[in-house]
């Protein structure tokens, strides 16, 4: 294809993602920015044979399009559709797949090294964001690929956002590389100091020159040098959108056999005047008008994230020990206003979650009482650091986990699953979870005044529209709630968080059908409250657990083990998402084939009463 | 302290630490490595008021000596004694327990924060290893640190070592720095240009000379670059064992208001011939003749890790697609042997357990068939990866988990009791565990035989001695085998792993009694066989299920599990590890603290047959 046609299909393709986007919602700024480079990519490479990992994958819209998903791209993001990230089960050309940051360099080069081992000729390419890069194991990657000198391309999509501003010094750095004054400046002083040299004390004189030079160049004299010393030749900054130098750059690189990182700068959301304004706003988001690009928003009740938001910020005023860490989320955590509230209290520290939680470990050590916000799929990372710096030190760290459950859809990448069944494995963590947004409020509050180290799971999305207090009612620690009593039960359900409303509605339809129900609001998943659930599994014919997460190892399991510690043999339903991926779709379509509806639950316990009358005599001991 | 003093200080420390550890065993040769470090800190900084985090924590004999410890340092590493670790618990000059790697300057970053915002002066110093660097949180640390600007003072302790020979393009970086010849002599060809330059062409000639110098400073031109480019200012390399030089560096650097990282190169094992020479060996080791250097080995059967090593050596002569990856341990997870015999299908990556596991998923990708061993305790770090790169993807890696269950000595931080766990709650996960070393060869047979994600756990230290076969028995992928027989069984005991040789020792015990007991080996944690343990569960009084891992979410909870969601009321008793965590002692004292001897475990099934006797009437629906 020639440049001109390229850019006509550059063209097409932001106008077919937009269209998308405007439409599923979805990933736009970030797809946006990188037409051009997958154009240039996919008009040097030839991926039938070379390989292309993408970081995050939020930006590979145009290598989906381009690789026969053009005619089903309208079912981005939707049940049974194209999935918004790189799947390996949905193309060949999705060599890896992705959703969490930083893996790309790691996959690139297992791939490089298989197809040496197995002998096929074939460039393998890593895209990475400049957020990404801030990953460490971005850095383990480089630095291991560094030593090994294998002919690996890693683009540098340098966009200068995470999903909010990009932050770190790498970034400081990387600015620096893409404006490269000091280096322009210094060449050209020292080029003119040479050319009106005297010929008195002329060596005292160059030498003075060649010192104040070396200063003024610094890390420029050899842009990159952060990559040159990990082991890469380090090429740009180019422009993304000039599909030009991008086309000839990588076809040169091809003559370098060892590492390369092509440094290339974007602009996010580049083509939509909307997204380029607010690159953050459009990063993920939801359906809107594609002419005016005012974003659509339901009259909704204010999400959990503004509760968490304002009820942090609360505490903060209070106790000036309260301070407050991000993994690049200031927007999607609510902690932006946390940071204009109190500047100096409030912590950024880019993709990077083992960090932060090591950091608020060490704040807390210090005295402090943090708070880490961070989305329970992306705590994931930070296993060893809550287990290994906070728990196994008692420390009170606060964890927010935003987007628990099922997140819609993101997708299979996404969900808040597991965070139930991963906590839970860990001593001396607390974890709880709020049944509406008021109940968030409270355990925030409830939370800062306890002395542990706590875990708190919510929901993507509105609240529930309940009155949320000023001053929190106290929550007795590891205290569960009778939300739903009844006195002689044949059914007692215990409910997590999201689950105990819909638990309830599954109550009253099974009250419809004279079956006696009782509902717990769990609260606490650990140290739960075991002396209400053993009392209700004593008085009820059935007990059944009801959670918006993984039944392995999740709070059922919890309860299961204490019926069996107990000696307690009251049969035990335990409703949850089974133990297998899940794909994507809106939040209400994936509980529903999960089983949590209303609906379901209620038929499951009915299915599972009969069961008890007609199938087998159960005696509780 | 006069200099002198110093010297003769740290002649009485090395003469400690030497005498303990040949005692007791112990982490040798870092701690011989930082006698001086230490007391340089120590004499210049005032750690009443200043904070001193040490990475990893393995090197800090010294530190535990000068602050108090000195007394009863003879009990380091034994029960109830002082741990080999840091621990905020035992001093307050243990400001951040350690164990695991790369955390120091994440956690001394949130103690100087801290500080400030309390309005309490004070320096904050992390001491990190070149090997600890590697990790990718230490970057992700450094990274904030640089962009914050706060005056951390980050001490690299140089010994060219992880705890093999370090590896990745930082370790080649760190070597050039410490060479540094291209600078020397970059700087003195200049020098001499300058002073013998003729007066023609003047300006021609300079414009040469300064490119050629350009070329060959290169990143030696702005010495650590790469930290420098972090925003680090960076000072070295100074010698790790001129006290002089490091108190002189040490004070020097207080007028540096911004971070700051001293490069400092020490010998591991300094003072100790047998050390020094062999590194690797007296890393952490246990009882030594002091005076010959020669360590005591108790003559045992072949180690689990022996094992492991010669059955991937033989699976990968037949199957040139297997490659192995180690986290910077070739001697202490049996990979060295591997390395020599297929170099090329051996990575060792540094400390990076996150990268390795991506790593593998990219191979797996790519065709190949990779085993990552990593211990057990050590994985924790790639819980995400492990889900989001491997399982996910439902990809063919083999995660090798060495040391898993109680390690003993090395205590809280080391002990591999969370892995069933923590695997479990991923989807797609296969979890085996051999009951001796003859099963774990057909473990790995049987798990490269499959084309699936699997995690195989084995305990730390000698196998049982049984026969191993040189082309092992196939395994039931999933099936568990009957180990003792018994037609009317009132006990069926379920064991995994390690716990099977036990649990049949008390099967023993109990049978003395007239109790009939059967004893199940589980072989598969995921997924188990359901079959053999719900009929177990209908023929027996009593299931008991015994493991040498966590209790909560472990294997016991999936049996719960599998009883409640079957409608099986038969009695369930869970033997494991309490859900807290274990400190140090010999792996024989760990086993009986937690009630996993053959005595406790009859014990506990006794009374429980009693309470089910004498206290309530269980019926089996």
């Amino acid at each position: 294809m020639s440049l001109a046609e390229l850019e006509e299909l550059a063209g097409e393709i932001r106008e077919l993602i937009l269209t998308t986007v405007a439409k599923n919602g979805g990933h736009l700024a970030p797809s946006l920015g990188t037409v051009e480079l997958t154009l240039a990519l996919y008009s040097v490479f030839d991926f039938r044979r070379d390989k292309l990992v993408w970081d995050v994958g939020h930006q590979a819209y145009t290598h989906k399009i381009l690789t026969g998903r053009r005619d089903t791209f309208h079912t981005l993001r939707t049940l049974g559709g194209i999935t918004g990230f790189p799947k390996r089960a949905e193309s060949p050309f999705d060599s890896f797949g992705v959703g969490h940051a930083s893996t790309s360099i790691s996959a690139a080069l297992g791939l490089l090294i298989a197809a040496e081992i197995e002998n096929i000729p074939r460039r393998v390419i890593a895209v990475i964001g400049d957020g990404a890069l801030t990953g460490g194991e971005a850095f383990e990657a480089l630095n291991h690929a560094g030593q090994l000198k294998k002919k690996l391309l890693v683009v540098l999509n340098d966009n200068e956002m995470s999903i909010d501003k990009n932050v770190g010094a790498l970034s400081e750095y990387l600015s620096q590389l893409r404006l490269k004054p000091q280096y322009h400046r210094a060449k050209k002083e020292f080029e003119d100091f040479v050319k009106n040299i005297p010929f008195r004390d002329i060596g005292e004189k160059i030498l003075l020159a060649s010192k104040s030079v070396r200063h003024g160049l610094k890390s420029a004299i050899v842009p990159g040098a952060i990559f040159e010393a990990l082991g890469f030749t380090y090429l740009g900054p180019i422009d993304g959108h000039d599909l030009k130098s991008m086309r000839d750059i990588f076809r040169k690189v091809d003559v370098i056999d060892a590492p390369v990182l092509i440094h290339v700068h974007t602009t996010k959301g580049k083509g939509y005047a909307p997204a380029e304004t607010s690159p953050d706003k459009f990063h993920g988001v939801g359906k809107f008008d594609k002419t005016t690009g005012q974003i659509f928003k339901k009259p909704a009740p204010p999400s959990y994230t503004e509760i968490f938001s304002q009820a942090v910020i609360d505490c903060a005023a209070r106790n000036d020990k309260i301070v407050a860490i991000t993994a690049a989320m200031p927007s999607g955590t609510g902690l932006k206003k946390f940071a204009e509230k109190f500047p100096r209290r409030f912590f950024d520290v880019g993709i990077a979650e083992e960090h932060a939680v090591t950091l608020a470990a060490g704040m807390a050590a210090g005295g402090l009482r943090p708070v880490v916000a961070i989305y329970s799929t992306f705590m994931q990372r930070a296993y060893d650091q809550i287990l290994h710096d906070i728990c196994l030190q008692n420390l009170p760290v606060v964890l927010c986990l935003d987007r628990a459950g099922l997140v819609g859809e993101d997708g299979a990448t996404h969900h808040g699953a597991f965070d139930l069944a991963y906590l839970r494995t860990i001593p001396n963590m607390n974890i709880l979870a709020p049944k509406d947004e008021n109940e968030l409020r409270q355990m925030i509050f409830a939370t800062f005044a306890q002395d542990k180290p706590a875990a708190i799971r919510y929901p993507r999305g509105a609240g529930l529209g309940v009155k949320v207090e000023a001053e929190p009612a106290e929550i007795d620690w590891g205290k569960a709630q009778v939300v739903l009593e009844s006195a002689k039960p044949d059914v007692t359900i215990c409910a997590v968080g999201t689950m105990v409303k819909t638990s309830t509605e599954a109550a009253r339809l099974l009250r419809e059908k004279d079956i006696s129900v009782g509902v717990i609001n769990a609260r606490f998943v650990k140290p739960f409250d075991a002396e209400l659930i053993k009392e209700s599994a004593r008085t009820s014919r059935l007990l059944v657990t009801c959670e918006e997460g993984t039944l392995t190892g999740g709070f059922g399991a919890a309860v299961a083990e204490l019926l069996a510690d107990e000696r307690i043999a009251t049969p035990l339903l335990r409703l949850g998402i089974a133990d297998k991926f899940i794909e994507q779709g809106t939040r209400t379509q994936l509980l529903d084939l999960c089983g949590l509806t209303a609906q379901k639950i209620s038929q499951r316990i009915l299915e599972r009463l009969n069961e008890m009358i007609f199938g087998f005599l159960t005696v509780t001991t």
